[in-house]
């Protein structure tokens, strides 16, 4: 998904700059960057955070920038900040985005003969220069970033560095959050407010759906307010959001405990101990044991020194062996064991059903699952969503193809809890992964325990609404 | 502390070593070590890994490793594997050691006028040097190895690569474990089992005190039977051990929820919430929490994506705000909260005081902290046990010398649980702290949620038991 | 001044590239790249080449780059090669170019609102960039570059790597040389000619000035016919080729060997010795010494090892240490020696004077100079020459104000050999520099021994003409 | 072979030691190494430097070493400077060294059962490492090195800095050279002059055959006189050394100049040019043409910008290409020419025969080669000379077998000029090569040429003698 992190400050930012880019590290594992903006102008660095973690990699550059003003960006995708010279002046631009009109937004921007991209890297087109082309169209950065995020289809929220700030922009319908901090003398935006207490900063507010704000030495001000319509993603706190940090005021450990807490109000299967898959599963798996009064466990615990994110080690023999790597079973605990497991949702079930599989071998009695989200049935056209590449892999929609050989089934049908064609699908994801139980949890309720209103959140995946 | 892990294989094992090794990063911060015995001899890679973890650095080194034999380390101190040639033929050693009396071994040494240490790397000498030239010293490497434990002062537990396979030897007294495991046409030796199930080995059992095995393709021969006394340091279980392993038999994770039910069964404080301190505290805070009904909840959370370890950059400004950056607390959970966290114990207490200024900051109640272990009044001199440098900086010395500033204090007298010296020096630390309440776990207790025989434990940094 | 070498084949010519573009590296200093086109795109690598060879650094990039067309380019300046996707395609683009109006063509640019320039790294806009947004104006790739080096001021030669060969254009006036070479199934077009016979081509011939030819695994075609009027560089054969090379097919080592002999032939010095100062006084030297039947000797050898080029430390205190390392004086060839020296230029003379003062010290009896080419009086405007800096700082400039402080000098007075004011420039020069005797040559004999006719030369530095 | 540099002096000497060594990157394509003994010890860093020139390798190191002593090495084989724990102390060892006996040195050491080598780096004892063995048996350096040197079959220089400076020795019979030279305040040694002058370091003598001294901050005193027998090797003059630089006084391209004008005035074939292989040949060459009044050309060069030392790719099809890559012939040059070519010796003669061959293919009407010494019959085990690894690779030895395959032939036969078998030989090797005319120097005008009485000259590579 990718995350960023930006600072005006009256002194020097480039450590708050370098940390706080750090604290976004769980959202994405291929490139990171860092810019300040100095008095000789823009300075940038970009690495491959693939198989070294980002402070590892950025250390040595921390002596080459300086600046009062700064920004950084994990990227799930292309080479990030990039530097643009145009007729609105010399800027640095990251973006969480997903442009999912790339091809006629370039075809357009080709008419005219005068536009090029001048590759970063990689053998395709930077999709943040490509935002960048758009701003240049108009005649202002505000202008410039409304109609970028008019034209893209998916979503676009950004921060712009120039020498008189940082343009902060969150997306047209708040699909990914941007929050505001402040500490002494400095100001900063960032995608998770996790990054922002140890650092010294107060999370001040987020941006709203739309907004564009600049950030400067003395302050932050409003270029544009924020529009009506929100369209944030749910899984933000189902699974992609760090437990420390919250989004529209909602702390994301507290959202799993209550998504938990209302899976075990639905349930009373006997069972001896409650667990989470990490990390996502854990801060469900706590709502739910506390909820129903059975203890939580670790019989498996991950092996974060060197495993806590993902890896992708160059070569390929080397990579197969990553996926089962990471969790490692406690025998002593599983052996004899009823034992039910909370996880943030089932994407493909691929691993979990070797994770089951290997359980049961360790002596494990039952084994239920109870996810924290209802089946998946679309893939996202919103977020460069890695987890679900193609529609068809998801384990719902599997499910449903082998229902339904023959038709082209309506999946929307699928979507209800409790239907017959829920239930027959549900019973063969169980049936596939060999649990004990599966019981997913209710729309409705997931939506309850986030906290906000439904139609501010986005719950196309489970129910295709847009 | 450091750990090792080895393979004899009758197929390449070069990935399991990697892996095998990676598993132990917990262990060790300084140096990071391979050699695999192929048929070119004995080939190494050693690396710095202070700043980027195992994994990222010996990556590129794989394709240079081949071998059916192979070792690893991570080490705390010095440069490992050393290779060495002396007249009982080539060989690789690793070792998990400290040695209290090097400068008398040099000065023995060097009396013969025909011992030199090769440094390589540092400034002094090396000790798993020091430990081959005293293994040189006899006529067989089981003779030597045994002539080396019995002249070190410490512990040593060291494995032993030759073209016959790898001598595998634990300390004299056990100090420090190693485990054996097996899988079809492999044999393998570690300090942690934790390193064995993802890499498809069987954990067969643990070598005994002073037990010296030899591994090869074929099988595994006991050289040297194990010894009848033990002395077992008890803080494997409570902090230096990875959840998912066991020491002779006994589950790290099981053993921190038996310390956390043996606290709460002491325990009748009101409270709303339990926490552990991330990582070994949340072991006993699991058990703590599932004994007395009481919620467990994450109010802390630690930035495992790039702080899973300590981390200990170059540059000294960024050095000292590294204390302060892992664990970013939760407001939404604090707030309002009468919080009890466990810990595995008290070191000097210097981060805890912050930590839990913090909290108090963020709006919690009341703050109640229950160690898992009594209070520690020696600093240890079996293990290369980074944690208290100085015996006088310990929370329990500290407290002590307040206590009787003018006096020789008898330490041992502040020892026995419950006595009024005792209670002095336990409400001494608590008002350092600034903690609501504080009480910690009776040695008996933590013995008895271990699970093995009181002699069998190391209980020296707390009853200065030898 | 950069230098750049493109293959187009029916087989993979990554080799011959990363060969063929090392054989430049006397002409540039900052970065060295390397593109390939293959089946997957275009792959490309730039790496700083400061204070590493070229070959160092590019020899891990080799088994990632695969391709039956490529390019490389050694350049003094800019990030390269650019990679540009436009409504033209895809390509990727190396020149050998001073733009002389940045400013003008940039405003041009960004009145349209639609172009913007991606910096590669340094904090200004990319030159190449700049060249590849002109040549996107036009509707081909041909009327493109026709209508760039029609717009640039100075001078542009380049080659254009798309998925249907290579683009190879001579800058307009033919400033730069392009040679086309061939071997059985590869054509090939490089700056200097040096490069192809290691690697088995053969010299076909010169591209003339203006001419556009495409390259492809089937043979060269000309694209826009060479013109009539031609401006190469005189100080390519003086200064800046490698002995090897030939341009417009006169080879560089024969035509300083007529240099040599035209100073000879006007001088009756007495001495014991001829020498020249490396590397490019050398081939003046021996032609000296050859007409004039007096020894060559080698008193001053510099040390190729690792001082073959300007190596840029970054280290201030070292870099200050770098220039007066690379010569080392024999004193058993100095002692008592009337020595004359040839030398391609004398440009501001500072290192050259150092030099002198060491020859006396060490005890030469006379110094003789003899510069291969006429006093410069103008710095160049064409071509990326970085000898001279800045006009006033040359050595004949110096002396020209010091003769005239108050007036505005007619510099071009001064051009004429053997006028008074000429005389008096060159007293002063050869007082400053601690010479015995100072004679340069005289323009027409240079460009006599160069052996084209005076108009399809450039030779603005000394005479002012263009 | 290998060379050194050193300095003792008041105050930091880094930058120094670090361009006083890069000066004898001639001497060695496998290591580099510098260690300085600052305040807190010794500190060493070692790098290959088979693909990137040392000052590219070692800037980065350099703000890490301080320290008022150092000493540095450029090494063909082992790993260097060896850091070394014993008896006598804490100390740095470089050395020039061959040593024959190795197998049963190590074997001796072993037997007393206290002497282990810790091998750094490659699968070998490190010879260095067997050489700091020997030292240390005795009771004091002086004492320690001169039983070194008496056990070594081969020979042995070498450097030894303590905390109280450096020791300095030559080998017993000086078979390699070692100068003194000194500035204010600062005192080095080194194998090679040239590394003198440029860093301020006048020459002040050489150490005598066997000589020890040492070297501190306030001067340099003998600890062990000179010997007087001496076997110096005559290849220092002819082929190894840098043409700056002098032995017992003798300056390297005096020597060679005096060698081609030997060549010259038994010659009187009918040439246009004379012409030198570079490096070494050009100082005979130049020479030649002086003394015959023939100009001295250069119809070949060397692309001296990454090509001045032998460079070893890794990947073994990019390495078979380097052989042929480094001299560039000059068409221009060489068309219709009788040409001369001096060459420092014949070895196997392989990439010559490829030389000669391309010669004639451009054009060449005859090419004569005149050595600048005798054949070669034997390898040298002396030094590690790494031109001729087997002895019946040389070109005089293959022709010696063809003449006599049957026979074991007395190469003795062979050594003397104008007889019978001798000119057999030398018609043969000109047969094999192509060569128009061939030949050698007399080893009485060589000798004579050097300027050493024989007796003091190693010529057992032409003479057998011992």
């Amino acid at each position: 998904m990718g995350g960023f992190f930006g600072v005006a400050s009256k002194t020097d930012c480039v450590k708050d700059v370098f940390f706080g880019t750090d604290y976004h590290s769980h959202l994405g594992t291929v490139r990171g960057g860092l810019a300040s903006q100095g008095p000789n102008g823009i300075k940038r660095f970009i690495h491959d955070i693939s198989t070294t973690p980002f402070r590892s990699k950025f250390e040595d550059d921390l002596p080459h920038l300086k600046g009062e003003t700064g920004i950084g960006v994990i990227s799930d995708t292309d080479d990030q900040p990039v530097i643009i010279h145009s007729h609105l002046g010399t800027y640095a631009l990251v973006t969480v985005a997903k442009i999912g009109n790339v091809e006629e937004l370039v075809t357009e921007a080709f008419k005219t003969k005068t536009t090029h991209f001048a590759e970063l890297g990689g053998g395709n087109i930077n999709p943040t220069e490509l935002v960048a082309a758009l701003i240049n169209r108009e005649a202002s950065f505000v202008d410039g970033i409304r109609y970028a995020q008019s034209r893209i289809e998916g979503s676009c929220s950004l921060m712009l560095m120039t020498e008189k700030g940082i343009f902060a922009a969150r997306d047209r319908l708040g699909r990914t959050p941007i929050a505001l901090g402040s500490k002494d003398g400095s100001f900063a935006a960032a995608s998770e407010t996790c990054s922002f207490p140890n650092l010294g900063y107060t999370v001040d507010r987020q941006l709203g759906p739309g907004e564009i704000a600049r950030l400067h030495a003395d302050g932050v001000e409003t270029l544009q307010p924020p529009g009506d319509k929100m369209q944030i993603c749910s899984f933000l706190w189902v699974y992609y959001g760090y437990p420390a940090s919250s989004y529209e005021g909602i702390n994301v450990e507290a959202a799993r405990n209550r998504c938990g807490a209302a899976l075990a109000r639905k349930d009373d299967v006997e069972i001896d101990m409650v667990c989470g898959i990490p990390d996502s599963g854990i801060g469900h798996a706590i709502g739910y044991a506390s909820e129903r009064g059975v203890p939580y466990r670790r019989p498996f615990v991950k092996y974060t020194p060197t495993w806590p994110r993902s890896f992708m080690p160059q070569d390929q023999t080397v990579r197969d062996e990553v996926a089962r790597m990471k969790l490692i079973p406690i025998h002593e605990l599983v052996r004899g064991s009823r034992m039910l497991f909370c996880e943030d949702s089932i994407v493909r079930g691929t691993q979990l059903q070797d994770t089951i599989r290997l359980l049961f071998r360790a002596g494990a009695k039952d084994v239920h699952m109870r996810p924290a989200c209802p089946p998946l049935i679309r893939a996202c056209k919103f977020l460069n969503f890695s987890r679900s590449k193609s529609e068809l892999d998801l384990a719902g929609r599997k499910a449903i193809a082998e229902l339904e050989p023959d038709n082209a089934p309506q999946v929307q049908d699928y979507a209800e809890t409790g239907s017959p064609k829920y239930c027959a699908m549900v019973e063969r994801i169980r049936r596939r992964l060999g649990l004990t139980t599966l019981k997913y949890q209710e729309l409705g309720n997931m939506v309850e325990a986030i906290g906000l209103p439904k139609d501010k959140l986005c719950t196309y995946c489970w129910d295709s609404a847009e």
